[in-house]
């Protein structure tokens, strides 16, 4: 198939574009200097316009998405429902970044390529050529790039158990009305949820793990939080032995990274909200008889968790620079 | 000494009124069906009248108070501060609640008693002939009662690590003006502090842990949440052997207690808030390959975390009801 | 119709209960000394038993509500809904507070008792013989009983436009889940709703200070404020002369009301929420050519301004003290 | 003097960058495609190194600024310590915006030119050739912005009050160590403030529509309100004659304004934080019997209220496009 358009102006398409993260992309692709919106669908709400990222944007129906038109389509489609529009999307020619979890390890037996582009040189090759790419939980982005350096290099204690408690914004939870989910129901509160290691992106998590080789147990425990963006994780991790210099560790690994950040201080939300950033703080524990190790993970849920880590991937499958568009 | 008052009416003090713990005091010594207020100390805001509780409370300054005139003295004064006015009072008859740290477990050679009295029989016997009681902290109250169980029936591994992630409300942090607890500072925002096993509970949490028997090690991370009052801990337990029903272990164990509550859901921060309890949650972990137990505590950090737990422990030592003003 | 009870256990019904005001009719009733709960109704969440004032109450579908054993019945239904049930209610007996609009005056020709117990002895003695009270709605509380002292004493300057500018927090939209009152939605906004001088609320509160004999436009404007509960009203009223002290002028036209207070300071949220109480600041305006005063009014939206005025009216229909059960 | 500095790269400094405005300008500064940063002063957080915008900054105390490379100095000092500075700075060279209220209209005999270009040409005109600019009020700019098209046609009736009431996020307060603005206090709460007619921006504001030939009283009543950012005028004002359609007014009154929007539906926080602009809405009120028109008003009281809008005038009298670094 012959793609009619320039590099300069690659269009790409949205299905699903009424939730978090589908106007999320919205807003970035508005804002991005390459990409330009074919069009975005939102069945219920079609016909609507909407102001996204300082352009209009009117949601039609997915059944009227003129794929064909997109080099690239983002599904942000429910966990789900997403698999038959990816394949559907194929069919009419474009590649798919696929925000579901359809197509995520641990969830199908043939996942797509994951799209989690600091893993390293082969993941990234990999992203630049795939037809199909699943791109990452939210959680498990902050919390599996907190990892990887750790298990790459063998430093987790073999048969351990990592605890990985993290907290997110209410925006991970979608914008469908649910009464849990009104504000005089969320103000004020705070819980554990998928409590006793049940949460979907247990089984992501789980296997991109052992696909590091990692010999370990994960515990995940999320909780949600009073805002509306952002997500800390909390990991505690036994080590083989100490890390002199968890932090220097942590930069070293990352050098070069443009959305990996690692400071001194311990990341908080306001760092990381409406960037497309992981930023991570790593402090060796006291008063424990074996290493251990307590690293935090900060990261906007809808930006580097869903949306800004799509267009991360495009970039890449597009052959741009990949931190186009996704620089303040 | 010969103290003038009846049962009917006990006079007490609190040092250190104008603090949220030291005004939630006075709020609930203004209900108490047997306690009345026999001075309020604040020496920055002496002269102030301030309405808590529905009665009007003028502050004087501590120099000032006629200590002796109280039965039961609360210290809500900083930590460090507060050891001369335990002194103080002492020496001036009453005896004392010190909701400091100053005479905890861990926190000196010589700890007061520990005034958690779900810890059992042999606790609430101390606490009622004690002349002076070392109030618990907001965490460790949270984090110890859920543990204590464990501990005591040695249930948990031996050799184990157990994980306590907490998240406390603004108001644990005091009410001196400070730029980073500025309202424009805290919300919309969440983030570890304490990092690294440093919190100055850590030593009281040890310390009472090993009382209990239990060799373990204790992993604990703070966290500040943009809400005013409340504290969620999430403990992640290594046991011995799995616990068939772990809401059932936690019921049983806590039978006839007042200020405990367990349920199959998990609590929440407005399940507590405003009120003198703990409420569990409990879960066995999936995908583990040694038994691990997900245990869920909430509390109000200004009720059982601190001046409601002060007034359980009064009243015990005045020999009242040990919930005498302290339900809904 | 004989009714079997004391007066120091009647029976009460709540005909909606699930709702936000619904719930919190509840929880007072579990605390009164002289209520009990005879049933509650839910018709989608039939079924459900939840905790409500330290009790549990298990709610029914109102089809299946055993009227005739209530001597008072509240309807916390929705507006348009009310007025089969408040009939059928009648129909079987017990007397009712009706918390919708549909019997408030400017909503139909025939209003019921309109149950404002502080607009004076008239009222009260209506109310206490009424078999249907009208509860008036919550920003109409609050408005009207800041304007009725200057309305009944001729104060306001005929002719001229009342502006009452009033915030509410999100629980006055009730707990149907919508989209725009999610929390992500909701929190860091506020905005203008109902603009134009088009709320339900207007027609009664100008029927009602027409019932005053005031001649005077009124122009209200509400908002919704990222807050669970409470309201605040601003007004500005033009005087026929000015008030030499409006904080002396409003203690002294509310002096012995229980649920009235005035103060020199400001009132704020803080200081009514989960109280049935409205509390008033006034100021004369500097800088005006003609008189003009500033009256700010708190409440809380689900207590004075709805459940906690209900039972108030109930209190006074039974012929029981007019604050039993609505102190703190 | 001569400059030395291409049109390319003016270099810019901030007085007073600590404080919300000042790091807000550095922000902006930082992504401004012509200014560059020449230094930004804080006295108590001297030698600090903070990142704003993207870029480190790092603070020196004001008395070590070198004022004299600066082709424009930005002065965000509080209120009353500005005009010294001021003077210091015009005579090292520099032409000053400054955003305290020391030389705006109202607060002096001598007032600066008034830095609110949307006012019209010759207000342009004025801020291309100043010396010295006094950027308006948060409070001021979103209610005169409102006001100003109505006053320059007449359309206001002549001896009328306007009720101005508006409410600001906590920023606007300032960043020093409030108790009555830590997180704790503020949350869920909502109170009026200055009240009486007292605040300082009154003069401000009189003082301008006064200059408008506006014979009027205003009134106007602040609140705070618990969001970090964002300001929502809401303002009622009686008309000459009704206007017809008062969004079509709005829109010719504005059109060709970068900066000001004007839209059918209610503005709210969420439509403005971040950005440089004030969006309004406005509505003809129903029932009154002199025609009153409804306007609401909403901004980012840091960004058009302040920091947005004194680089608006740097870039006008610097000859640069007016809307240079600041659109999204």
């Amino acid at each position: 198939m012959i793609m009619h358009y320039s590099v300069n102006n690659i269009p790409v398409g949205v299905l699903g574009a009424s939730g978090y993260a589908g106007r999320e992309l919205c807003a970035i692709i508005a804002r991005h200097p390459r990409f330009s919106l074919a069009f975005a669908t939102a069945n219920e709400q079609r016909g609507q316009r909407v102001r996204l990222g300082g352009r209009d944007v009117t949601f039609i129906a997915s059944d009227d998405a003129p794929l064909a038109d997109a080099a690239i389509v983002f599904a942000a489609l429910p966990h789900g429902a997403s698999l038959p529009w990816v394949e559907r999307t194929r069919a009419a020619g474009p590649r798919v970044v696929d925000l579901s979890s359809d197509l995520r390890p641990g969830n199908t037996a043939t996942p797509a390529v994951y799209g989690m582009p600091e893993l390293g040189a082969a993941t990234r090759a990999a992203i630049r050529t795939a037809d199909v790419v699943a791109n990452p939980g939210c959680y498990p982005t902050s919390i599996l790039l907190a990892l990887a350096p750790l298990a790459a290099r063998g430093l987790v204690r073999a048969g351990a158990t990592i605890v990985a408690n993290a907290a997110s914004g209410v925006s991970g939870a979608g914008n469908a009305p649910k009464r849990e989910l009104l504000f005089a129901e969320v103000a004020d509160d705070y819980r554990a949820y998928g409590v006793g290691n049940t949460h979907r992106h247990v089984n992501e998590m789980t296997a991109t793990l052992a696909g590091f080789g990692a010999d370990v147990d994960l515990v995940f425990t999320p909780h949600l939080l009073p805002v509306a963006r952002g997500i800390l994780a909390t990991l505690t991790v036994p080590l083989a032995e100490p890390l002199a210099d968890p932090v220097a560790f942590f930069r070293e690994a990352y050098a070069g990274e443009a959305f990996l950040e690692v400071d001194d201080a311990q990341p908080t939300l306001r760092d990381v909200v409406r960037r497309n950033v992981v930023r991570l703080g790593a402090t060796m524990l006291a008063g424990t008889r074996a290493p251990m190790l307590l690293v935090t993970s900060a990261m906007d849920n809808l930006v580097k968790g869903a949306a800004g880590q799509a267009v991360q991937n495009a970039n890449l499958m597009c052959g741009l620079d990949e931190t186009a568009g996704l620089l303040a």
